[in-house]
């Protein structure tokens, strides 16, 4: 029948649909959106990548692995701190750690190539077993340091245990892939996210190359032949705390390229731990001044857009010479649209589908309509159809809408203001 | 009556049009455009915060805070000058910066979300005492030291009141609104606003590093161990001229990377200090580079542009083996186009509101139109539709505007130049 | 007949077209597609430039390349290590490069004009013998210490042949051919390859400077006043590896310009080398820190795009109030069309030629249209020609696709998913 | 009469049309295009500025220039030459100079605000004399030290002319035109020319700096207290090649911020001056860095442009599960279209006016389709509209052009090539 109205909504949650709803669902956080975390129905004992409680684990887990990675080069270079408290506070993590991977076997994961949610427990272990990362899991994990001691009775191990430590560096990729995720989250400013990332990885360079130099130093024969060694004799019985500014002052010097010279490279060991530095160090330099340049043009390109126009516009009026009235009128309306309107919105909206263009249409202006004199009891069809073409737009004041004489090709609504509406009678026109 | 003709202008300032009047208002000074200060009616004793005095008041103090920046903490390193003249000085600063106070309890400020500015008393007041940096600007202008001294009777109350004197630094914030304002001012070259900019910062971080490093120096105790003690041991005792030197060399010598290392840290205080500096630095300079590398990209578009564009045409040429004819007019028609008309002004034209293209067409063509032969006695209505479909083009000389046979598309009034008609008989044309 | 049906196809390789055939062949393999390499069929015991065997010695000699290009400047430093081992290698790897020479009158090269392969044997002759390279190649081939042995009797001329040894340094521009190859090789990542050409370009740079130095300090006169002799007495009677050490770290100190200053130009002859290495150095870095931006500008543009779309329809939703219902469909719009479309995947296509995309989209659409009930018993042809008009779309679930009211103008397929089709009476709807 | 044909061609040079010939050719040098120098009748003894012979005298004054800017900061420095044949050197230098001053008044002048070149003797005396560049001019040639010698008959003035000499840079700013000028040629690279001027501009910095640094020490009362006398005692014994190679040696390891240390700032004043010279670099590097980014991305951008592209393709065919066969096709259309075409050329010739744009059709086209059987006989008029539509395209072996049952568009003329034309019998298709 004529008079029913019909209205193709919503594709609703069937089988095939499925695809697509996971899809999303998985996706969604990335870009912001908090969503209800009973959407897909997975088997149980199985929790959902996306599930809230879940990121706030990773979250945590992200924060000792932060503790992790200060940790593990400092206990390598200062072998006495090893089996005091640090050594407990490291044992605790580890045990997180160990419920992570416990965990992981109940975590579902998202296919790759079908895009579905995999909630299958054999699944889920297979691929978890199957992949390097596992092996690399539990062998960050393992306290071998306590282990050998239990085994062998004696307390240390020497640098051996220092340097399997070093293996916790692993779970670093936790870190990387957290930066990863908030650099496409649109809650978080890119920016800052980006910023944040590089300080990490700076400080993370430089403490980490400051404790192996330490660590060199330590372990050279002739302590005086070392670049702390002649500089503070007796560096090995002098506090933690002197030691570590020391190689934190050395790295940050080399880093920044700074290079003093007070601390400097000794002997050949070294020299060639120096050379591997210096040459990552370019690397370091060259990527951070590429980032700032890359995040201050992206800032710059508003200014430097809305700059050029109104230059444009200018160096265009004073060509023709332009009377001053059109000009202010072209300068009002360029600052209105640079205030009020996005960039490139008008682009970002002709993108969408055209129903829900529909729909932010019918919002917006529906209303308008149909209070409007003219659209009184003028059928709703007629008004759906008409709104779908109308668009907003803003006028400074004193400015011309409609020129006398002109073809009128648009029709305008006044949501708010008001309009002068000028006559002239025929032959008296001033223009 | 038909005869009577209707112009649709301006819209006049009514009360709901006032949103629109006040925005464009507030909001026109940053491009560059002069407004009349009567505009907007304010209530009694309220000053706009466009205003012209208030703005040159604005400008005066932010070279107060300039000086303010280079005195806080100049001060703190060098405490013998402090109740010198300097301290009359920062007194009579402070006397300015209590008006300011007093005067932003009569300044109307932008409502953020409406857009509208708010003139009430209470409204201002209420806005003001409830931010932070109301508790801030009082801070940083209570000169505590007076105070200290007329309480307690004492002369100095030590490093303490140079540290307090560092709230000053609070007032920067100006300068920093002043420059994004500028940023965006046509008026100003964004190239040299920025690069203004970046010196300033780049000053002022030397500046204080160098002055702070003096200061450790001086509360160091055995001053042999300091980066300036261990070069000139009575440093203390000599002129602020020589320490003022040092401390900027040695920041400078830091900052830029440069590091000769005959002023270098000495104990632990100052390495530390050192580090955080140079870790400030990479960013700083990063900033540099990536600020000024922005700049010469965007100032290197246009070349970059004209260059492809002539290096594609001559390309095309060369590979289809135009004859020389065509080539010459292809360039010379190029040139013309890069030297005359600026790159994105048909974009910049074409955004604009139909009623602002209409008035430049009638501007540019209508004189000319009404003057044509073609066009004597033609009704006024005619004209004005025709002019508004009108644009203007220039040819260089020797070059072909009609080719014959060719379909024609294009009416043309020459405004300026000559041309040749050349006519073939059918059967002898050469081409 | 109006049964029969038409297909124009294949360009066959006539005489004519033989000429795109061969461009077009020659230049597949750049883009990473493996050819047949009977293609174009060349003249007996002529080799095509892009024969797969030719190609694989190509690589093996950039292999023998690097080496030479390692070993050249460090047989110049370290003369006393020049008749050992490493000759017997230089001359071995000397042989490799004669027979390339003789190869190369085999090979086949494409004319730059014509854009055909040249298998002609007295052209390619005339070509590779009237070119500056082919005498390059011999001189960097000769072993001019062998014949100057042999002839002299002597064992050893001097460091001039090791200069004359660094004509080998010519068979470089085979490891700049090969990356600027790899750069437009779609199967590489541009990223790694450039980052690859930069490290080696600087390890090549590092590797040079430090050797040349070295040299210098063997060779002038007095010992003491050399930059390694003034720290190390009897440099010389060291062992190799020290030296290396010390020439490397130098060299890599002077680059990353972190200059720590303990090696340091002794005399002016160092001063001179110094001098000329660290203009080269600020062209270096500033390359490396371009090439970084570069890459990291690159790379981030999607995130750009991406961020500063949502940014805006997240504007625009706030600014107009929309209700959330519109704005989730936004949302999860945009979502689907960053994860599943590329960003310019519409414009390549569209820029295919019509039988191309007609092919694509027989491919995609031809059995959904036929296993359409609608379409049961249409005529083939109606079929072809309607499916070159469809389009794939991608809906979340949840999302209107049509409107009530709607003016109809599209049609659509539904390939996978469901609908609800959701009908109010006249009078009842609830918008 | 209708069998007459008319070209309405060539804008012949009248008076108003004077305007643009002027313009045009006083541009066109600078794209790359020799004119004809007889093209606008200027006055007798009047040069035009693109004069050939003009030109020519311009670039020797800039080598000239050249010499200066090396000359003037040396002779400050080392005093004790100044009066050998340099002296000489600079006294004819300086002649040449006071003719260009002399033939500037009979150098034609462009308008900027009309255009127009002026060849009025009174108007280029008028503008030359009241510009401050005649009084810099003026000033950067007389040889006051000559005159100072012949009026007091002393035979040096000290320092104070070796300052004087310095306004000789103020003749840098033809260096800078010139680079400014060539940057716009398109007969040379951008690239090349940018980088000289980076060398250049490089060079300077060091050479000044490193001069007046030497200055600094000659003039400082305590020997031992300088940067060169702490290292040499007796250096103003020494030879000018070793003051020279320390000051160059010192100079550019404080413009890399390298800073061995081995020289350094030992008093105030050479403190002092290295402060401005350090944050003279900090911009000098940037800008060198800025440059070279600049540079680096804009010639990646044809490469990431085809990469993209070609990943696009090949995402799209793999998600798409596209044949083998259509894979091919649209990377065998991608390469050619990469390879031969230019990638803004279409974009570019658009672009061009209409006129021109027939012209190329024509001489593209028009022999083709007359030579077509199925035009044989057609009118000329016919052909010459018929022409102006159609386009060149290029495709690969291999590829379909026109699919069986497709609706037909286009018509095409095979210039070069065949086309296998397959039939199928309705029944027997093989899709």
């Amino acid at each position: 029948m004529a008079g029913d109205q019909l209205l193709v909504r919503r594709a609703s949650s069937g089988d095939q649909i499925r695809n697509f709803a996971t899809v999303s669902s998985s996706l969604l956080p990335t870009l912001g959106i908090t969503i209800d975390d009973s959407y897909p129905r997975l088997k149980k004992y199985i929790i959902a990548p996306y599930d809230r409680r879940y990121r706030w684990w990773q979250v945590f887990l992200v924060v000792l692995v932060i503790y992790s990675a200060w940790a593990s080069p400092f206990e390598l270079a200062f072998e006495k701190v090893e089996f005091g408290p640090l050594l407990v506070i490291d044992l605790i993590i580890d045990a997180f750690f160990v419920i992570d991977i416990v965990v992981t076997f109940f975590v579902a994961y998202l296919d790759s190539s079908s895009y579905l949610l995999v909630d299958d427990h054999k699944k889920i272990a297979t691929r978890y077993l199957t992949r390097p990362w596992f092996v690399m899991d539990v062998a960050s994990t393992v306290p071998f340091q306590i282990i050998y001691r239990i085994v062998t009775g004696k307390s240390n191990g020497g640098s051996i245990f220092g340097f399997i430590n070093l293996l916790r560096l692993w779970r670093l990729r936790r870190v990387s892939n957290l930066f990863s995720r908030l650099e496409k989250d649109i809650r978080f400013s890119y920016f800052w996210t980006r910023y944040l990332k590089l300080i990490c990885v700076t400080l993370f360079a430089v403490h980490s190359a400051g404790c192996m130099y330490y660590w060199i130093a330590v372990h050279y024969k002739i302590k005086k032949q070392t670049w702390i060694g002649s500089q503070v004799a007796d560096f090995e019985d002098r506090s933690i705390w002197l030691g570590y500014t020391y190689a934190m002052y050395w790295s940050i010097t080399t880093l920044t390229t700074v290079g003093y010279g007070d601390l400097h490279a000794e002997n050949n060991y070294e020299k060639l731990f120096n050379i591997f530095f210096m040459l990552f160090n370019i690397g370091l330099t060259s990527y951070l001044i590429g980032n700032m340049t890359n995040l201050i043009v992206h800032g710059a390109t508003r200014t430097f857009i809305m700059r050029d126009t109104i230059h444009e516009v200018s160096r265009y009026s004073s060509k023709n010479r332009l009377p001053e009235s059109i000009r202010e009128q072209m300068m009002a309306h360029l600052q209105l649209k640079f205030k009020t309107v996005e960039l490139q919105q008008d682009q970002v909206l002709a993108d969408l589908p055209k129903a829900i263009r529909s729909s932010i249409a019918q919002h917006l202006f529906q209303r308008t309509v149909e209070l409007a004199y003219l659209f009184r009891g003028v059928s709703h069809d007629f008004i759906i159809q008409l709104v779908s073409e109308m668009k907003a737009e803003y006028f400074p004041p004193k400015v011309e809408i409609i020129l006398q004489n002109e073809i009128p090709t648009d029709f305008y609504i006044i949501v708010s203001g008001e309009v002068d509406v000028i006559t002239y009678k025929n032959g008296t026109e001033k223009f």
